[in-house]
């Protein structure tokens, strides 16, 4: 199964010609999930062909304009475009009253069904889960009340050794029980192990979302060992007062907070408007965490 | 004085990669003006070259999300651009709510002030007026209630004849009554006649924008020899019923009023994502009016 995410917009409160507001589109293991939607997410869905019907899931970390200005947008072309299939919304508490206003005043009631599922931004909890993936929320430290988001892929069922496939005593019906971890006993009164047949799954793989937060070490419990994290770096070392006063991070603090929760591999985003360059930050995290990279609109990143 | 405008956004209530949603620039007299504001106004004007903080006032048309979902996050950046200036929207009434309540859920208020003039989209009336410009609204015919606009200079004073003004009897301090049209008693006794020293001055011109609306006679009216019309033309004769069900325009439509109220110039706008192309909405307006254009995104229009 694949697990990919597709980053929409890389670019701090000021969208620029090269870095929209923040928006990632995220497929775990078939699940389609957008986290954050600022504004013009739609057009940069078409640009990067992300098909918006797919559309599963929609996280809102926090309610900063360049996180959700271009929400009511989305919604208003997928209705326009036909969308009957039911949509979850996992998103701050006050944001589907300021959504339901803006399209009642032009549309009247959209054709098809929004799940709503409301945050306070102090949770730190399972928000979502089917047979496939889980999503928690956790609080990050800003101005106004923000979520982190952990993505997970669920524990798959243990794999079978395939050179033990034609085993005399195995029976297609003793599979899905092996598979579970089950002892089987054989037609012979044999004990068939699931420890000798089957082998470990693979280990689950997982994303951790972290837009908008200053340096918060209450963090690193909530994403330990994470496959990939995104950190916000909006700020260079030498601007680390202004990221004290705003209440954002600079690369070096994310490059901490990657170190202690002892993630595979970081990535960088929602850079302030005052760069132009991404080069730096990439130095001054690699004094604390080697394996970083600041993410550009358009990339693609595999989480593996 | 410069009267131009500049398409920021061509496109019908779907954008797509080419055309964005509804918005223009109009510089009027040095009055800096913005006509509807859809999703990603804000980087089509830093694409365009056009000044955030300038503007002067802002018009919204309707609440169709084409045409106002990027109001919020101009507000946003103009704030966190530092703007103090204040800023007049003329705009339907429900508006001010919306933005203030999305303004309020991220940063509290604003740091610059905000008039706003609410209409109810029945008006036929002067809704801005200063020493150089005024702007009409007028009612257009769509699903809500939707105001086209006519922007005007005003009647300029009349002009000194050059060859005159080394005229023996003619003192500086006469030259502004003559101007105003008024007739001036020289020192001699002579009566100096505003008529013989001056001339007309330049017609006043005059820019139309009717977007979105269905077929209407009633605004003819409106905009009388309008120097350049802007109408709406959403769909080809083709799609006639289609237009007519939406309460959009074909190009023929758009062209029958730019014939019936004697207008200069017509382009046309608001293209449906399902053209590709425009030489079809040419070609079936020529048949009716021929000094006619359709606009693309980064167009510039001198009205003249």
């Amino acid at each position: 199964m694949s697990f990919e995410v597709t980053i929409l917009g890389s670019g701090g409160a000021l969208p620029t010609l090269n870095r929209n507001s923040s928006a990632q589109y995220v497929n775990c293991s078939n699940k389609h999930l957008l986290i954050d939607c600022g504004e013009g997410t739609q057009m940069q869905m078409r640009k990067f062909g992300v098909h918006f019907q797919r559309l599963d899931i929609i996280l809102i970390s926090h309610l900063h304009g360049d996180h959700f200005f271009g929400l009511v947008g989305l919604l208003s072309t997928m209705r326009l475009l036909g969308r009957d299939g039911k949509l979850t919304i996992i998103c701050p508490k006050g944001l589907p009253e300021i959504i339901r206003q803006q399209l009642e005043v032009g549309y009247g009631k959209l054709d098809f069904d929004i799940h709503y599922i409301e945050l306070t931004g102090k949770e730190h909890q399972l928000v979502y889960e089917d047979k496939s993936i889980e999503i928690l929320c956790f609080p990050l430290k800003h101005k106004i009340p923000t979520n982190g988001f952990l993505i997970k892929e669920k524990l798959k069922e243990r794999k079978m050794k395939k050179d033990l496939l034609d085993h005399p005593l195995l029976k297609v019906e003793y599979i899905h029980r092996l598979k579970k971890g089950e002892d089987v006993i054989a037609e012979n009164g044999t004990v068939l192990k699931s420890n000798y047949f089957t082998e470990e799954p693979a280990q689950p793989l997982s994303y951790a979302y972290c837009s908008d937060t200053a340096y918060a070490e209450k963090i690193v419990d909530c994403i330990k060992n994470a496959t990939v994290l995104y950190h916000e770096a909006t700020f260079l070392e030498q601007h680390k007062d202004l990221a004290k006063i705003t209440q954002h991070s600079t690369s070096k603090q994310a490059a901490t907070i990657a170190k202690m929760a002892g993630v595979k591999t970081l990535y960088m985003g929602h850079l302030s408007a005052r760069y132009d360059e991404t080069t730096s930050f990439i130095n001054e995290a690699k004094e604390i965490f080697d394996n970083v990279f600041y993410v550009e609109d358009g990339m693609k990143i595999i989480v593996q």
